[in-house]
């Protein structure tokens, strides 16, 4: 076994717009990638963090990474193991594309290969979803569990734990941050806790519809099901010009657009490669001339979970 | 063409647990049977009701085949065409199992045969969908969907009108009928208006869970997002001895248990036929113990709709 690995983890998009808390999806780009390495004494240090801005905690303690690498030593009863960490953000932090999801994801799949892979990709999900509560304040699923399986996943359920991997669609993906920070914490306590059992009927139909367009290949079926009357309409309010933003995607040929997990990123599914580029330049472009600083990403959609560079 | 025709169109099964006003399935027994006969003049009368404890309409504008007949005899610019209708029940009327449903599909199936089908099974929806709406005060689909198309059923929108055909899993279904009156529009009237978001997350994630199970053909994943944590509650308190019904169903050897439609009849996913005739006989002795009259059925899902007898 190497006593040292670089593994890269990718952004996530959860909810697919109709799909709060249940959907996500994960990209071949952007992601986050951890170097780590074994050392002859026992502890978990974070060494370094690059293209955070200074904004992530370098104690191992709070550091999601190291913090769920460490649950994961105590938990196989390797607390004599002891890890050097650095890693490297490449996406934005707060962006909602599973920025701490792709962290710790990368970085329990990084010790789980130095230990010779003692858990599955399935079993390290209760770690990464610890991970996640560290840094969100709540243990969701729906960015983590992409990450580490790759493809499109169901969380079916919570309690107890129940993911179902769903086909994955021959659609592009076209992403698109807008430079204005919506913390993930913020964006959730705006969101009613009680909501007309009409628009929860109109969500769980669009629901059962995107699953049954990923299982028929229904492109069409697929963007028909992409609406979210329950949520989209009080984080939209958080994101620039977001209706135009839609209306743009579907014009430049977008098969579906909605708010990437709570915001501000935006995504759209396209045919192909050349649709997704210009979705995405359409959308720079507006945001612009609205003076709104922005990133844009064309990927496929990552069928792998994280990859392992030796 | 002839100028008679009998029609038989099948009871469903709407709601499916979790999918409620979204999802519903076909059975093969029991149903309702028409004779439709062509006469000289016009004008549409039913001409006699049998099995109805005479609780239906002979009025041919109140009963809901004549008036949704007369519906589809406008919308073709036929009113010149004239019939007679004999509808036989075949079921127990406010049953939850698509009573009116079955009748009202039997009848549109009819003229639409004696007419030389003029419209496809989807193209009849609507005016199945305006019967159930004199039946029941609201315009479902989610039993004449099925009852017209056969199989399972995914309404996925309402406005516009979008419904999917989903696989039929491999399993038989065990129904039972407790002798007890529950009216669907008093039934609609116990459910809350608002809902918490946290259970409505809970309610999409099982039908998701249970389109995913109809796709991959995976039986116990079928069973387990078989629950219901927003309408069942309530309705289950109209059922003598819900729970222990279910407790009975599940050790019997059920998939999945719970309320068809709105009720009082139940029902069960079963792995073979003899397993269902068991839960119905498991469940229908309880009944009998509470001092409860019941009727049970043990069917195949019908996967092609309306069955015409020449």
């Amino acid at each position: 076994m190497p006593d040292s690995i670089r593994v890269f983890a990718p952004a996530t998009v959860a909810n697919v717009v109709c799909g709060f808390d249940v959907l996500g999806f994960a990209v071949e780009q952007p992601g986050d990638e951890v170097l780590m390495t074994l050392r002859p004494d026992p502890g978990v240090s974070i060494r370094r963090i690059s293209g955070d801005q200074g904004r992530l905690p370098l104690d191992a303690d709070r550091n999601t990474v190291s913090a769920s690498v460490q649950m994961l030593l105590r938990h196989l009863g390797r607390e004599d193991v002891g890890v050097d960490i650095e890693l490297h953000k490449q996406m934005p932090i707060g962006s909602g594309l599973g920025s701490s999801a792709a962290s710790t994801v990368a970085g329990l799949w990084a010790i789980n290969e130095l230990l010779g892979r003692p858990l599955t990709a399935l079993e390290l999900l209760p770690f990464a979803m610890q991970g996640e509560e560290l840094a969100c304040g709540a243990g969701h699923a729906d960015n983590v569990a992409p990450a580490l399986l790759g493809g499109f996943v169901l969380i079916r359920s919570y309690q107890p734990l129940d993911v179902v991997r769903l086909p994955v669609p021959a659609l592009h993906c076209a992403i698109v941050y807008p430079e204005v920070e919506v913390p993930t914490r913020d964006a959730r306590r705006l969101i009613r806790r009680t909501v007309p059992l009409q628009d929860a009927v109109t969500q769980w139909g669009n629901v059962a519809g995107l699953v049954s367009g990923l299982f028929l290949g229904d492109t069409a079926l697929i963007g028909r099901s992409m609406q979210d009357v329950l949520v989209e309409p009080v984080r939209a309010l958080l994101i620039p010009d977001f209706y135009q933003l839609r209306e743009l995607a579907l014009q430049a040929g977008a098969v579906g657009f909605g708010i990437s997990g709570s915001g501000p990123s935006v995504f759209a599914f396209a045919p192909d490669e050349a649709a997704a580029a210009r979705i995405v330049e359409q959308l720079r472009r507006h945001l612009a001339g609205l003076g709104v600083g922005s990133r844009g990403y064309v990927s496929a959609i990552n069928t792998r979970g994280p990859k392992v560079w030796g």
